[in-house]
Order: structure tokens, then sequence, then C-alpha cells
């Protein structure tokens, strides 16, 4: 994209409530726009971002073998009363009435729509287990929404949940997307740790928070260093067996890890001094079983080997779609701008002419623009350097591919590498090779 | 994806209101579910279809430098109040109350929103034409929802807006974006015809509607065969040269095509007979040019060469993408099912295994399942082989590939074409080969 025409209107000044990091470089950067309270216009550079995390997460939950549908944004207020949580659900739930009159409310989770269709289309313990996501925008209608898209009404959430026969089953399927959470999140290049979460009724340890590490974190965290060394990419994981399914899930739960409000300084002192880590942390996904409280409120049962009837034990999963692109900034971020991580980055580099008009600097901008325009952000446009250099530290793409007059003779391009500042004077030939590798 | 596991529940019965082709086969195939009246669930292969719908209309867009952006579902009653719109509107608004009696409304179009996003981006000519387009889901509350997708209440839209300095400039946009959906409709596989529509009090010519050809259609139409013969996709045209489009665009209005509202009989009679095409159309989508209606009512303006303040002319650009899906149906079916255009099919093939557990059959169906088991559906379960063909059938895979164990001991397979149920039986890899090639 060239900027001379891109739709990314950066701002210089931003409206006084956005408190955090992240508000402010979204707007300063032109990611987002806000449009009511709490609610956000994606704007094209944002919604780049938005994608590559969405491409993500389908990646790992279909390597899990979760099947993506797509549930729509209005439920009947019906079906919630048929699990008991339409009276119960506060007035954070955007409730709506029809021209008819007949109750819909904006879809703040999925459990209920889902649990009626699974409940309508399987019949057997053969067709078990069922691992069923979305990707779709929901409504919690926040009292005092604040943060930008970290607490937004309006937002983007990936939830899964998943069936099984019983409560084995129920954990083997808690475990595959324990894995494909922590992949998630390696993926998206932010450190998240899962944390012991609350179980409500249910009891038992299966429940997990994943919080990504950022200094303005609204939890504080305490965790063993073993849990952000490890590479999930590169651990092999048959999710079929359950023995390698249970030795990967100890390799992480025998860990300590905990918020501030689950801290337990018995277990903390017997972490070693040196792997002892402390910090603070943004919720960015939950997993979490539930046994079969929604299957056994909504009557849905199937027939096990034995002819006879039984409510299937679901969990659900959830990770915070366009929350995470604040959370990102929060934890990858200077005072500069902000620092993307390359896998979500919106360009995988900013070429920026120093003197658009020049022969051999044209030349060289648009020889590597034609490379792969469609991710290259090209500034073309006749601003000074300055206000280019600041703009590309703004936007945070990863690499910087800075073309002046006297390197463009020789063919030669200055890298900057975004995250560190290092910079690198290379052919062009080599520059993109870098770019490439990296 | 393996049959077996898929979560595509087919249905032998469908409900008695399921009046059309394309509202039972999207029920009896498992690619959608009712959930309220004219809302529904996207199951996993009609969303696949509406992915590839998707990304098809993204790239065509793109090509005429459309950029994609995303606004929200809900919008603020005050934004509509400031185009006159908001109490104009009828009983089809979704009008909505938040928590602190604020209004908002479920988004029905966009023309408000993206006026005031681009009014507070954009403040000079220079930065003009820009074109900007989203793909989201919208609520239009009909007093009778029918017809499955093809009338539903939440539903998914493209809708494009154009912002130009002058109308010359409005009319330039309003012809690529005219040559987009000619494309976008061609890769999809349908035949859509764009027909002369009304344009209100704008006045003049830049009204059409593009209707897909379909028995079952809505509307009349008359139309010269020129219109469906010409190849868009080959046809070079250069978006940035005023006098190409021009001529792409006389090449198409100055063949006549009118629905039966604004069917001119003389006009018709000029139309050599061999030429003459009648039959019926389904509306998928509409591009309208409005002058500054909104940027004037909103007080939208941006600085002239001249330093002097203007209001940009606009267009707006829509295209069904929920009701495609059933406008495709409508008209690719027969009496056995879908008949998928290999473009927006949600699998290249089925691979029907007649006798799971035959050694040969098994090696050969995994053989080929392996090539790319993204894009195969395998139908590995243990039915007879009439509920296979019958389900491939239904599903409408473009080419079902049989694997029975005469065959496979020879390391042959049968090759049956959809559309027109015509046999091959060749050795794995020319049946792969020609899949391929196809």
């Amino acid at each position: 994209m060239r900027l001379s025409k891109a739709f990314q209107p950066t701002l210089k000044e931003v409206p006084a409530e956005a408190q955090i990091a992240s508000h402010r470089l979204m707007l300063r950067a032109g990611l987002v726009r806000q449009t009511s309270s709490g609610i956000y216009a994606w704007l094209p550079a944002g919604l780049r971002v938005l994608r590559n995390i969405e491409k993500i997460i389908r990646e790992e939950q279909d390597a899990i073998g979760a099947q993506e549908v797509l549930m729509p944004t209005l439920q009947s207020a019906d079906l919630w009363r048929r699990s008991g949580r339409y009276d119960a659900y506060g007035p954070e739930m955007l409730r709506i009435q029809d021209r008819h009159g007949r109750e819909l409310l904006y879809g703040p989770t999925n459990e209920e729509m889902i649990t009626d269709i699974f409940g309508s289309s399987v019949s057997s313990y053969k067709q078990l287990p069922k691992a069923l996501y979305h990707i779709q925008w929901k409504f919690r209608d926040e009292v005092r929404p604040r943060f930008g898209v970290m607490r937004g009404r309006e937002f983007l959430m990936k939830d899964a949940y998943s069936f099984d026969a019983d409560y084995q089953g129920a954990v083997n399927s808690y475990r595959r997307m324990m894995l494909s959470y922590l992949r998630i999140f390696q993926r998206l290049g932010v450190r998240a740790v899962p944390m012991v979460a609350d179980t409500g009724p249910i009891g038992g340890d299966l429940s997990h928070e994943f919080l990504v590490l950022a200094p303005t974190g609204e939890s504080g965290v305490f965790f063993d260093a073993a849990l952000e060394e490890q590479d999930w990419l590169g651990r092999p994981v048959d999710c079929d067996n359950e023995e390698d399914l249970a030795a990967f899930f100890s390799s992480v739960t025998d860990h300590y890890a905990a918020t501030d409000e689950k801290h337990d300084e018995a277990a903390w002192a017997e972490v070693p001094d040196d792997r002892k880590r402390e910090g603070r942390g943004i919720e960015v996904g939950h997993i979490f079983y539930f046994g079969t409280k929604y299957t056994e409120s909504m009557g849905i049962e199937v027939s096990g080997a034995d002819g006879a009837k039984f409510s299937p034990h679901m969990g659900s999963y959830g990770v915070g779609v366009s929350r995470l692109v604040g959370a990102i900034i929060e934890a990858s971020h200077d005072e500069a701008g902000i620092i993307w991580p390359a896998s979500v980055a919106p360009y995988k580099a900013a070429i920026l002419n120093l003197r658009p008009g020049d022969e051999a600097c044209d030349a060289i901008c648009e020889e590597i623009y034609g490379t792969d325009s469609e991710n290259f952000m090209y500034d073309d446009r006749s601003e000074r350097a300055g206000v280019k250099f600041n703009d590309a530290d703004l936007m945070g793409h990863p690499w910087q591919i800075i073309v002046g007059p006297r390197g463009a003779k020789e063919g030669k391009v200055e890298l900057k590498r975004r995250a560190d500042g290092e910079r690198f004077e290379l052919p062009v030939a080599e520059a993109l090779a870098k770019i490439g590798a990296a």
C-alpha cells in the first residue's frame, strides 16, 4: 500500500480519556476510531492486525480438530430462559425488542446457542467428541467503557465449546485447548501465562486464565520462569493420545502460576528464587470446564453405547480477539510508538523514500515495493524525512527500509529494526533477504 | 475433513415453511440452522461457502483500489439524526436502548457512519478519491422473514462507499465498481446482469442492480444476450484511465437490460430477436451514486485546490453476501441437491469410500485425502453406497471421487462431475489432475 493513498489517518492529539498507551497509540496510528462509547470502527491497518490474529487462532484451533461455525450476534431471550441465565444476567446484557415485541439480546457469549445447535444435530455418543468454535462480535454493556478496545462494549471474541461423553473425555478436550492456546499466544509474539482461575460451583482444577505480561496489566502475577521459557510450537503432542496430553498438561500445571487474587505465599516460597517471576498481566483468554450445567438445564441428551441417554460434558474456551490488539501493544511499545511482533504486524516493513522525485530513490523504492506491494507500506509522500521516521516508528512496522539519495546511488538502503533500533546498510537484495528471513 | 468427524448435520425432513429450493437445500445439506425467526447460524460447510464468497469480493474490491475497514454493528441514533434518516427509517430499523437509556440501532447500512469517519479523517481534495468498504453483519427487521438466508433479518453484506471531488470523479468511481462487480459475479460462477434501477431524487443514470439469473427469481428480467457473453475477467481495463473506464461502461450500458418494473417495450423491440433473453432474477447487488446528500446534510467538507471548502460526492455499492449463498443455489441445483460452482464450493471434491475396511479402498482414499485434506470431504463413514451417493449429490461438491473395491485393486477410481453427471474411470494421478485442472 502507498501511504499517499492509504486510509490511515494518524492523529497528532488524542482525546484526554485515552489513558493507557495502547488506547493512545491505536488512535494516533490510525488503527481504530471510536464511533460510540466503547464501540470502535477498525480502519485498514487495524483491521489487518485483527485478521492476522484471527488467522493464527483459526489455524491453531483447526489443528486440534475444532471446527469453525458462525453464530449470529442476536439471540432469542427464550433460549437464555431455558438455561435460566436470562434473568440472572445483569445489566451488561443488551436486551432488545423487535418490531413484534419479541425479546432478543446481543450475545455476550454463546453457551446456550451452541448447546441448542449441538442438541438438534448430534444424537449418539459415536459423534463425540466435538469441538466447535466461532469468531464473532459480542456485546457487553459495560457501565463505564474505557481503555479503548481493551474494555469496549462491542468486541470480537473467539469462543469454542467442547462436548464429550464423560469427564475424562472433557479433560482431554480441555488439555487440547490449553495446548492450542499456548501455541496461539506464542505465535502472536506475546508471553501469555496460564494461571489457575476460579471454577465456581463446578470445582476441580479445570479453569485457567491466560494473561499477557505487560507492565500496565490489571492483575499482579506470580509465576515460575519455566512457564515462559517453553517452546510450545516445537513440542510434539499427540492430541489423540491421552497419556501424551496428560504429560503435556503436567508440564504446565506442575509449575506455580497465580494472579494476586489466588496467590499462595506458601507454595510461592517453594519456587527457587532464580525462577521466580513477578509482574503484571492482562487477561486475554479463559478456558473452563463446566460439566453438564448447560446440557442438563437445557435438556440435551445423546444415546450412549448401552442405549441409555446422557447429557454430554462441556467446556468453553474464549480468546478476546479485539482485546488482544490492545494487549499486544501494551506488551510491545516504546515512547515513539507501537512495536508489532512480525506475525501480527499490518505490514512487514515500511519503505521510506526520503526524496520522492529523486530518480535513484524512486527506482529503488518502486523495485522493493513491486516485490510484494501487498505487504509493504510505501511512504511515498512528499513529507520531510523526520515526519516519515516518526510515522514509521508510531505505526510500528517490524522493519523500516530507508531509501536516501546517497545510498540509492550505490544501490544500497538502510534497514532499521523497529524492536531494538539496530541499523544495517545493505544492498537491496540483501535487505530483502534479511526481512524475509526474520 | 473426514465426514465421520465433520459437523455437517444433514436433515431428512425440512420444516414446511422452507418454500424455496435454496432454503430447503441449505437446511438439508447442513449448511445453516435457524436460531430465531430470520436469523441463522452458519455450520462449517456453509461458513466455508460464505468465506469463499467474501474472499473473491475482497480481492476484486482491493483490485480497484478500495480499502477494507470494519465498522461496528451498533450505531448511535444521534449519527442518524444528523442525516435526518433516524425518524424517516421505518420499522425495519432495529432500535435499541443501552443501560444508560442512550439510543442505539443495529446498522441496516452505513452511509452515516462512513461519512462521519471520512469527515474526521480527510481534510483535503489531495486525499481524494477514496473508496472504503467493509463486510459486516447488518440487521433489517423484516416483518415476515422468509426464504431462508435470502430474506433474513441478520445478514452479511459488503458495502462500499466512494468519495470524490466532483461529479466526474464520482462517475469514474461508479464505473470502477461496476467493473469490480461484474468480475466478482463472474468469479462466483453465476450470471449476474446489471439493470438500470431507480435513482430517486438524484436523477441521472448512475444506479444499477445486479440480478442473478434463476428461474425462481423475484423479478422478471429482459436483457440483451451480449451482457451474459462477455468475459470481464479477460478484459483489460485501466482503472486510472477515464477513457478506458468510459469505453468499458458503454459496453455494458449500450445493451438493453431491465427488470419488469422498468421494462420499456419500445427499446426492447429494437433488440434483435436472436439476442433477446427473458427470465427471472434475484437481486444480489446494487450500485448507486447519490451526490452530496450525506456530506451536505452531515456538514462534511474538505478543502479544494483553491482553498475553498466543498462537500465530496459519494456513491454506495452493496453486495448481499449471505443472500448470495441462497441465490447461487437457486441458480445452480437439481432434484438431487446443490451444484456448487468450483470457486465457492466448500470442498473441491468428495471422496466416497464405498467399502471402508477394504485394504485397497482405504489405501487409495487415504492417499487421495492426504494430498489436500483441507479441501477434500472424505466420506469414510460405514454407510451404504447409496447413502454416500445421495449425500454427495445433496452437498453439491463439484467432483465425486468414487472408490470401490474392483477399481481400487487396479489403482483406479471413478470420477463423477456433479454438474452434468459425466463419469470417468481413471488412475488416481489422472483423476487428481483432472480435478485440479477443472
